[in-house]
């Protein structure tokens, strides 16, 4: 497409060619001959001068150099994400029907225009909603029930009696209803596995990513509430319950038996200790490992967490040890002085 | 099921409606009409006054105030689990022999009562003992070997000859026998795969998690002892070598060639170096991040891991620095007078 | 083999009985009865005393005792991987031509010997160059394309529209091209899904480990250069662009938008936050937590990531707090003698 058809298209202004031809889009460090791309985030201004792109599509005030043409628009991000759609190539809606390489129990119930893919496996009992579709090799256990226009990526692994929502979204290799991790152990240190005969309940409009791991509950239900959206290789132990749209990101774990309250946010690598109760509207940072009960709407951050303003005054205050031992230095030596002008009065 | 059955199924005696309809069991902060629920850690006792269980098991002295019908018992933990067994109806006994729609080679060695679930692959020269369960879509790779009367999960990967003992679990997605993380790397920078030619030993009554991932050794064999215990998202590096009855809580990395002895504890999120050579009986904190020996039975916590003594100590002391900042301020204040004082004098 | 062949095999000098029968090789803790061992790393050299090995190979001046038959040599290490290659039974080459259980796409484009394996699914328009090899269970998405010689192992997922190239190698598990992590949120928290349209590239000469996720861009492409070198359980996010010949160990978490330079490594269980530009030749500690740009050639560790000497300073003075606290008090009991001295004075 020519740049000048596309910024007609995305509504912007451009100077320069607009005879070059746009093949595709790219972020600004890494596009090249015949992309376009975009700065909406100040953060990536100074790429702005040494981008390969053709094309960079701008704000209006934009001031600054760019070899590229410059498409000027009101905002960016939402620009860039036209010119994204304009030369994006869906993959093909998955066929409608039980694909002949896959093994469907005789009394899995299947729901209208349901599409189960090549070489899955649905054990009896199983119930899929209309419209949802079993992308290739996944794995739908024992009485599992999945609801309306869900969407299982290739290779998920529901054990028996999980249920999901409708209009949720699970990525490849995600596991839900793997055994909690609980045993009885002896005097000598030796475990014996405890039944983990609970489920786990996954609720609508959930987005699950990759490789996650979803523990049954031990009794009772590992919960996963509506809106929630889980990041890739996330552990959530067994009779943990996730409140409404709660977020998630990758490589959290989450220890058995905790509540997270809705709305809530663990960032990435987030550890939370077992048996505890999270708020609502709770923020946790990056790598927090958190030990302790948080009460709704706080923002904590670090190992062992604690308040975000507590956790900065208390770097700071680690940051400044060099001048502290200084400062103790000094008035070691001022006593000195002191005390040998006292000696020296006698 | 009625209420009074229930009770008098577990022991209980309860106060209350007892022709209330029970129907399954779940945790009190999640159980709803219908179901029995249970308190048996203090911890959670307050959560009793807004329960929404029908019924909940309490121990015999309970006196809190509760909406929901109490059933008291000597061991409120162990007449719950009697309960929840009450309601539990459990997924099928996987079916004896191999489903057609699996590919085994034909030289593979299957023990009697062996199940072979759909679409898994058996390589050339694989051993399964006897009773043994292979679930739906696992690999097990050329010459790997699995004793009786162990169960896979579906979606479970063997590489070429990995051993795994009698009566171990391995949950879904786990990969066991990829290769070792070792390079050798030239003046540039440029890494060049040593091939790893070991194996993986996994032991007896071992049970791992879901999507762990074990390599095997560069050279002999990375191993998991008898009855050690593996969450989730575990990684185990090559040449490994993990004690009888050890511990291994979710997303735990033990790097290459590090030793963990008999019965030591890691917890989840913990990062254990390599070359390493970590006790026996030894307990490490979550997310500790440990790069030094560890003698038997030591319990350590942080990054770096230290003593827990230490640590809580340490601890304490950044908590003291704002005091520590004022009583500086405070000697600095009283010296100034006295040096003023001094100068007075003169 | 006998200890005198294999010491003629690896040109070492064996002192003892030169009949054993050597059968296979072990590290120095777990090397058992008929097997060969060796000490390269002055770390194990405590090992050699108890070892349980028939034979153990070490360095020409080798001076400590040792139960097992010594073979002295030039370089332990090098003789060790000679001895390993004797013993070691390759898994068998996989078979060119698609296995029948395969489900491949009409228009799906295979190059000269390559070799689907058994229950693969190959979806329409995906291109696999020459002498690639696509293992058990795998499944590679819509126009997705693979170079020459590379090797997926069992049950790797790769997502619509991913790029491969030649002489790469993935692990068992891992899922490339799952949507990123992107959504926006109203005024009430709840979250809609933005379309993730971008796509995954990956270059020559990468290695991937097992259970590893790369996601797909929202627009543009995540991209792992060539050479690159990725442990198991890594999550790279959307946007990601990793240079060449960086080395990203196990547990590993990038978030979105982040550039790693050329040559970085990144140690186990380090966590980068997103939109960050991490320099070429960098290296970050195990456990790390990055929120800051870091330039070339930096050496970082910690949570929150410094350099290293700064962080080696830093942990030494919080551990030198005990002594601080005796020296102010001391300070404090000088100040209260000059104090009195000066009020016994008045």
């Amino acid at each position: 497409m020519k740049l000048s058809e596309l910024a007609r298209q995305i509504d912007g202004v451009f100077t320069g060619d607009g005879a070059v031809d746009i093949r595709g889009v790219a972020g600004i460090r890494e596009a090249g001959n015949g992309e376009v791309s975009f700065i909406a985030n100040p953060r990536y201004a100074p790429e702005a001068a040494t981008t390969k792109a053709s094309a960079v599509i701008v704000a209006e005030d934009w001031a600054a150099a760019c070899p590229a043409t410059l498409i000027r628009v009101k905002n960016p991000d939402e620009a860039f994400a036209k010119a994204a759609a304009i030369f994006y190539i869906p993959a093909p809606v998955p066929v409608t029907g039980v694909h002949p390489s896959a093994v469907v129990a005789q009394d899995a119930e299947l729901g209208a225009g349901v599409c189960i893919g090549p070489l899955c496996v649905i054990e009896s009992g199983a119930k899929i909603g209309a419209g949802t579709v079993i992308s290739a090799q996944c794995y739908i256990g024992f009485r599992s029930v999945i609801g309306d226009k869900s969407f299982l990526h290739p290779q998920v692994s529901l054990r028996e009696f999980v249920k999901i929502g409708s209009r949720s979204i699970i990525h490849n290799g995600t596991v839900i209803g793997s055994d909690g991790f609980g045993y009885s152990v002896d005097g000598e240190g030796v475990r014996t596995k405890i039944p983990q005969i609970g489920i786990v309940e996954v609720g609508d409009d959930v987005e699950i990513g990759a490789n996650v791991t979803i523990d049954r509950a031990r009794f009772g239900t590992t919960k996963i509430g509506n809106g929630v959206k889980i990041d890739n290789l996330v552990q959530i132990a067994h009779n943990v319950v996730v409140g409404d749209h709660a977020v998630i990101v990758s490589q959290v774990g989450i220890s058995g038996s905790t509540t997270i309250g809705s709305k809530t946010i663990l960032a990435g690598q987030a550890g939370i200790s077992g048996h505890l109760r999270i708020g609502s509207g709770v923020i946790i940072g990056p790598g927090a490992g958190v030990s302790k009960d948080i009460p709704d709407g706080l923002h904590v951050l670090g190992a062992p967490a604690m308040p975000v303003d507590k956790m900065k005054r208390t770097h700071a205050n680690i940051m400044l040890l060099p001048k502290m031992r200084e400062r103790i230095a000094a008035l070691d030596a001022r006593i000195r002085k002191l005390e040998e002008g006292g000696q020296s009065k006698v």
